[in-house]
């Protein structure tokens, strides 16, 4: 059984993950990348993940067959565990709860492409449909506190398979970093009355020199105080506090903004490795309708070390101003496009 | 210039660091690892670096010549710099400062070696003991808030120079997670009256289980919530809140602790890449009693990813229990001593 531990001095909670179990041996094997022969996500392996918990797929096909275009499934090695209490306990000094929470795979395709890049845009809108699915269906669980949804790619990135995939793990906490936006975004409320994301769209759309991709209703950016070079977020224009809220006309131009943007990043640094990351308000709690909810990409160029360990301030070698610049000036290129994209067939 | 800038949401803040200007068509190169016949930081080439700050070198001999055992240079490429008003200044939503600070690098061999387990123990407290130097030198500075001592081992760690070293960066602000620390142990002392590190401590004598090493006035072990695989804190046994206010014995033993901790780190895994953070009070401001000074030792052997990064909470596949385990059944081995220990010279 996985455990939640506090750290004592700081809001900071571990999850020390004994399905994982890595002992010192396990180090010194370096894990070969998966080839799509053995690939568990591609469509006829669904016996190689555990059982699908959701899948959007042709009429009358049966669960864990072939005949789906997206799919979600358990993580086959959970960081946490949906069986148990969540309840904290201490010894000493030290705080700690069972593992409780949920971690899924959202499989972005039945065909062996490796980038939201090489999809069309109605299936980057089905991908947003099950997350929003997800997230609806997950909060139903009133222990759970926060879902965190979120994609690695590339090895750098964090990512062990290469088959298109996003992550989600659900918590009985609401994270240090959640909390933190949250109390800064009702500081500024309270300060100044308005949402400080919604006055850094307006300033973003002043001042220009920033902004990546502006659509109906989203609006990409590199943020002014980027921790990564290239760092790029992708923010509501309406006031939204709640992922779920989203509407039928917001999936299909946040499916057009995100797919431009990871285009664009992709194209400019071929295959950049980036975690991409949404933050959205707390669930099963009073609601936090200060919070705007936003998605944050950061490629991984450059390591995050010491300084930025022990401060948790960073370094970032490449102005947001001149990042915005390469970006809007790079192409947007859709590799492979013809040899891979399908015919989406539609969610009924 | 480089610029300090927070973010507008929580407390970050970024050195967007216009000196390393990298723009997007760096990072197509792969950096190669200096090999040790052009590295900047052997005896007889310390015309490779800015003009030393200070040396512990043999009496008669030159400063930026050699004779030197420990050497402080300014980073050539500094995140940092020291001319200039520390302001906050802003536009809109947005903060900004000068980026007004220190970056330095403290060369801990004047042989090409890679790590400290590789030097004798009277090397290592002249490393402490320089570390100490440069804290209080800069603290005279009084725009200075806090001193950032740490290292990066290994590639997978941010090094690059292979040439043993440490690095300073000294900030006009209090970081974050330093704030967030001093928060803790306040909280923590306001309820329990005591401080968090020492009941700790306590703890972790008693129930030895996550105990590396006990020294006579330091104490390593792995914290009960450990973020990375073998994590390992090194802890005064004494109340202290700053750094500097170490003493000789002190010293003496922070050095054998700290070298034999390091020394099985290496052993039990070949070369493993590590951050090295030493977190101590803040400067020229009231001084933070409550804080209790260490260091924290974070092997890069998992890479954060998108979890980590949307929450700012760990997933850690190795329980500090068996890491300690593991540490405690590991030899110390300091290779290639023969070859590369040479003569310690003394301070004079």
């Amino acid at each position: 059984m996985p455990e939640w531990r506090k750290d004592p001095i700081v809001d900071r909670w571990v999850i020390i993950a004994t399905e994982r179990g890595k002992r010192p041996m396990d180090y010194k094997e370096i894990i070969e990348e998966k080839k799509s022969q053995d690939c568990p996500l591609c469509e006829g392996s669904e016996m190689k993940t555990p059982p699908e918990i959701i899948a959007y797929r042709e009429p009358g096909t049966a669960r864990d067959t072939p005949g789906w275009w997206v799919r979600v499934v358990p993580n086959k090695f959970p960081a946490l565990q949906i069986e148990g209490e969540a309840v904290q306990q201490h010894r000493g000094v030290y705080d700690y709860m069972n593992g409780v929470g949920a971690h899924e795979v959202i499989v972005e395709s039945n065909s062996h492409i490796s980038g939201m890049n090489m999809q069309s845009d109605k299936q980057v809108e089905e991908i947003i449909w099950i997350w929003r699915d997800r997230s609806l269906d997950l909060r139903k669980d009133t222990r759970l506190k926060y879902i965190q949804i979120f994609k690695n790619y590339g090895s750098a990135g964090g990512a062990s398979l290469e088959h298109t995939h996003s992550q989600l793990i659900a918590t009985p906490l609401v994270p240090a970093d959640i909390k933190q936006e949250i109390k800064g975004m009702k500081d500024y409320a309270n300060r100044y009355g308005s949402c400080v994301m919604c006055d850094m769209l307006r300033q973003e759309r002043a001042e220009q020199d920033r902004l990546v991709i502006e659509g109906n209703h989203f609006m990409s950016f590199s943020p002014f105080a980027s921790r990564f070079p290239f760092e790029t977020w992708i923010v509501p224009k309406e006031h939204q506090y709640d992922f779920a809220q989203i509407r039928e006309a917001q999936v299909k131009d946040l499916a057009s903004v995100m797919k431009r943007t990871l285009s664009k990043l992709s194209h400019m640094i071929k295959n950049v490795p980036y975690n991409m990351v949404l933050h959205s308000s707390p669930v099963n709690m009073q609601n936090e309708t200060h919070f705007h909810w936003h998605l944050e990409i950061m490629p991984r160029l450059t390591l995050m070390a010491g300084f930025e360990l022990g401060t948790g301030y960073f370094i970032n070698p490449t102005p947001p101003e001149i990042a915005a610049q390469a970006l809007r000036e790079t192409e947007e290129v859709y590799p492979i496009r013809d040899e891979y994209m399908k015919e989406v067939r539609h969610y009924v």
